[in-house]
């Protein structure tokens, strides 16, 4: 084994050039070692392909060989899914060396970019040009697009823009067999056979390697405004959301829902974070206009979507961003409310999604089980309520041990992942299943669908070289 | 042979009841005379399954005697995708009666509707509850959301809400095996495993019948304002097209290219069509900007983004509408675009798409070319400018003959398709393949893609039941 491994590490090492095939320990470790310290890994080394050719020159290494191979893009993912397990018979494809942005078409909003791409650098390349590109993920500054592809990233831009799926317009992918699919467009429209490219998005590297992207660019907003709106109940929430979505479409760029208790772990435990209505209230919403007339237009619109909710009922009360300073403050809170519960001590977490219209039927129910399982539990529930996605987070009783609380969590997590199955809900809204969750992918989804799904992957990877034991 | 068919016919008539399996060749023919008469089919038989269980039954007997069978709505297709070609071994199974529209969720903004709807009954039923639907055709009337799925269907909604594909959260099929994939549901994140809907969106009914799905809606727009603009030439309608997108973002709802000959066939052709601009220009285009707030927010954005347009000098004139009733005349006028060529004589046409960017030099080309290939014949191109898709329609010359003109049919289809590819443009932009395309699809497509099809084909389907001889 060991001989055979060394052979095939010095054809990688011709193939690819030596000081693109890591092998020494340390070296791997930080391919290895996932950012939340859940899975530490082993692969046999990490393979850093910098062209197209290169990495069908590994697939056809992987074939032949029989060893398999963990695409692998920033490092960022939730679910495990970009880890190596096997130090004898698993090789990392990093991806990061095929990094160029290829093209960025103002006139026709599209932008191709390599696989490797860090999804800031994308972001940048958007905006240096006047055009915005909306995926938006707490991990940005590391993540790369191909792994934004391959888990369908979701993020913050979801309710206007759509999830990493929608921005796609073609891709070019190295299938299991060594054939590179040039399916790279800057169409709107072609009902040239079969959609191919969606079977690549949120296939967690198990179906291929996608190399690069064609993706949808929008028009920059010009103005943007922000506010906090307080609810006295959570179907109050329901009912402003519908106005502020009827009266504003896709100029609503965000509706996301924080608790009473969010608000408050924000004020005691974050830098600068203020209480942003005097009164408190059992439930928030941070609402965003986006615009791509003016300040002042999404100003008005936002302010007439806000006096139809107070003149209605559906909001209790709000407070609009003064200045664009402080509309960058409303979204520092925003993106500490994760953060700020860790020094609350342990917290039990869920990624999932309900038809937007059950939100508040479906919380108040999880909130009292939760409540019956682990007696003075604090539910912290916030997110994406446009998407029906709700980071459905615990943080332990007061006085309670932090690790006797945090050995509930597969126990909790069963409890909650069935009453949101129960609700037509997913247990994997936006981070996908990768080794996590594969065992109850398994368990809980549709036959049909997983018989068909477990066909594509036999049918695409006959010799299981791709991402062995993740998904299915 | 003739004792199978009338055995299986039986079968047939046991499983669905006797009035749903149509035999007599009268009653067989509107089914398979396809609507422009283009193609004249033939069938064993017309069979309309009543629920899904019917069509697994259909499916299983299928495979048992080793018959084909055309899924068939509404019998509106273009390419000859729904029609049945063999009256011994092909089965047309025409889904009209699954057509119930099982829910409508008005806070969750979506719809689950049977594949038989018609497009009509479906948009209809999002209007009652004050919602919209935005798939909109010339067909819709007739058209039915199978159909509108299986060929992931374009039409004038597709600038700000997508095609077709955009707009579906799940889908139930019955696969070739007589599976059932129950993929229904109204989350818009999920990422539980590969995208399975995306593979039987635009599949034309060759890897499975879909016999419902779960939809996308919107707020149904509170004002809506239209104009008819003019330009010089077709670098000023790209500028202005940029102007209008980045200004409006998803609220610019329609942007349609329509040249000088296309109104003057329009004037003299269509009852209460009036030149819109008095001095006439080579080229208009029809825009509207729709508003969830009201019509004057509407106006208000539609005159800052003409005088802007005129400012800077990409608009030559523009006549915005006085009035609802001339904003729908104005749509008229677009609406008979491809009626008012017909008494012009033979016109030759295109379904094609090219990037967005390339439009204008796209253009100059195919036009230059087909007077090169044809003195004297008449461009009329006009559509979809912001979704890149042009129908490239020639009008005969004045004093040709038609049928002469028509022979030159093929020829004038290769030089244009052969410009759209050196344009990395699509054959077929919303149409489909069918029949009509399935020679040139194999000629021009990425092998690699073509190859996948075909695997994917041969995996879902390895008996060759479901509309043999269509796309692939």
């Amino acid at each position: 084994m060991e001989g055979t491994k060394t052979m095939l590490i010095d054809q990688f090492k011709t193939l690819l050039g030596d000081r693109h095939v890591i092998t020494n320990l340390d070296d791997k470790a930080p391919y290895l070692r996932e950012w939340r310290d859940k899975y530490e890994g082993s692969a046999a080394a990490i393979l850093k392909p910098g062209s197209v050719e290169d990495v069908v020159g590994v697939i056809k290494l992987a074939n032949e060989h029989g060893i398999a191979l963990v695409p692998q893009g920033g490092n960022t993912g939730l679910v495990g899914g970009q880890i190596a397990f096997d130090a004898d018979r698993q090789f990392v494809v990093n991806l990061s060396r095929l990094n160029r942005i290829r093209d960025v078409d103002t006139d026709g909003y599209t932008m191709t970019v390599e696989a490797g791409t860090i999804l800031a650098n994308a972001q940048q390349a958007a905006d240096d040009v006047d055009c915005l590109f909306p995926l938006s993920l707490g991990s940005e500054g590391s993540c790369q697009i191909g792994g934004n592809l391959s888990t369908n990233a979701g993020g913050t831009g979801v309710l206007a823009y759509g999830n990493t799926r929608d921005l796609v317009l073609g891709l070019e992918v190295v299938l299991p067999n060594g054939d590179v699919v040039n399916g790279l467009n800057k169409l709107r429209k072609n009902n040239t056979g079969y959609d191919l490219k969606n079977l690549f998005v949120g296939a967690e590297g198990t179906l291929g390697i996608i190399t690069a992207a064609t993706l949808k660019l929008f028009p920059k907003p010009t103005g943007q405004q922000a506010a906090f709106v307080a609810f006295s109940t959570l179907d109050e929430t329901g009912a402003f959301f519908k106005t502020a979505k009827s009266k504003a479409g896709s100029q609503l760029t965000a509706f996301e829902i924080i608790p009473r208790i969010g608000i408050e772990f924000l004020v005691k435990h974050v830098d600068g974070a203020r209480d942003p209505i005097e009164t408190p209230y059992p439930w928030y919403a941070l609402l965003e206009i986006s615009s791509g007339q003016s300040l002042e237009n999404a100003s008005e619109l936002l302010m007439e979507i806000l006096e139809h909710g107070l003149e209605n009922g559906a909001v209790q009360d709000g407070s609009v961003a003064s200045s664009e300073a402080q509309r960058q403050s409303f979204w520092h809170m925003r993106h500490e409310l994760s953060g700020c519960q860790k020094p609350e001590g342990g917290s039990i977490k869920h990624d999932v999604s309900v038809p937007v219209a059950s939100l508040p039927e479906y919380l108040r129910e999880t909130i009292a089980v939760s409540q019956d399982f682990i007696p003075g539990c604090r539910p912290v529930p916030f997110g994406h309520w446009g998407d029906g996605n709700i980071h459905l987070n615990f943080s332990q009783p007061i006085n309670m041990d932090r690790e006797a609380f945090l050995s509930h969590w597969e126990e909790m997590n069963r409890l909650m992942h069935a009453i949101t199955l129960s609700y037509g809900g997913s247990i994997s809204a936006e981070h996908g299943i990768g080794i996590m969750k594969r065992d109850e992918l398994a368990d809980t989804k549709d036959p049909a669908s997983l018989t068909l799904m477990r066909t594509l992957k036999n049918t695409l990877d006959p010799n299981g070289i791709m991402n062995p034991g993740k998904v299915l």
